[in-house]
């Protein structure tokens, strides 16, 4: 994993905190936009959508490159991996999570396949019922 | 993927935008802590360190319990992998980079190998045992 400054982290998941930065991405996916691109989806004036791409820029989450008169915008994929590096590193709990429900559900299939009358509730036979929680013995 | 709500996705990165955040969370991942053991790190009052924890509890990234008089704070690891699951869209963008830089390295050996002028002098030697030291012919 790239371990990134504090600051640099900070300012790349302080970028991705916004929908409208987090839609910029988004289209950036698909290929190269320039300014007014990325500002045309949005009812926003050129300005404010200049202070959005500023903030993805500075973060290191895109790279902008004038031509002429025109500022293209790039998507710059580091920061972004750095960013689920991050993140990767808590996979584990939710992995384990996911395996606890994944056992609870094969579980419950393998408990349904052997005894199928637990199938439709009215086929269901009151005798194999376990004592209810609480329940004295 | 999960799909969030954009706010729920605003929260969640807005939380992570901050080193101490981020360290509250790093703690968290080895256990449950009071709100008092995760503000003993740092440098900060308990009100600040409240904040950030605050912070942290509406992004859904934590999950705090009264027990008596004691708040004790516990991973919530849902909303880190929303997120993780948000930046994975990206993945092909940095995977794409690292497949062409192993590709360059593979051609780089690749030519390495076919031209041996360019090894070093100590392995272009084609002798497979070199006379011992001190040993007379």
């Amino acid at each position: 994993m790239v371990e990134l400054q504090a600051a640099q982290l900070d300012s790349i998941f302080h970028a991705l905190g916004d929908a409208t930065r987090r839609q910029m991405l988004r289209d950036l996916s698909e290929g190269e936009r320039t300014v007014g691109e990325l500002a045309q989806p949005f009812a926003i004036s050129l300005a404010a959508a200049s202070k959005h791409i500023k903030a993805l820029e500075s973060a290191g989450l895109i790279r902008r490159e004038v031509r002429g008169r025109t500022h293209h915008c790039r998507l710059e994929p580091g920061a972004l991996a750095s960013a689920h590096a991050w993140l990767s590193f808590y996979q584990r709990f939710w992995s384990e999570r996911l395996d606890r429900l994944e056992r609870l559900l094969r579980e419950e299939t393998a408990r349904e396949t052997l005894s199928p009358k637990t199938l439709s509730p009215k086929t269901l036979s009151p005798k194999k019922q376990s004592p209810k929680k609480g329940e004295d013995r």
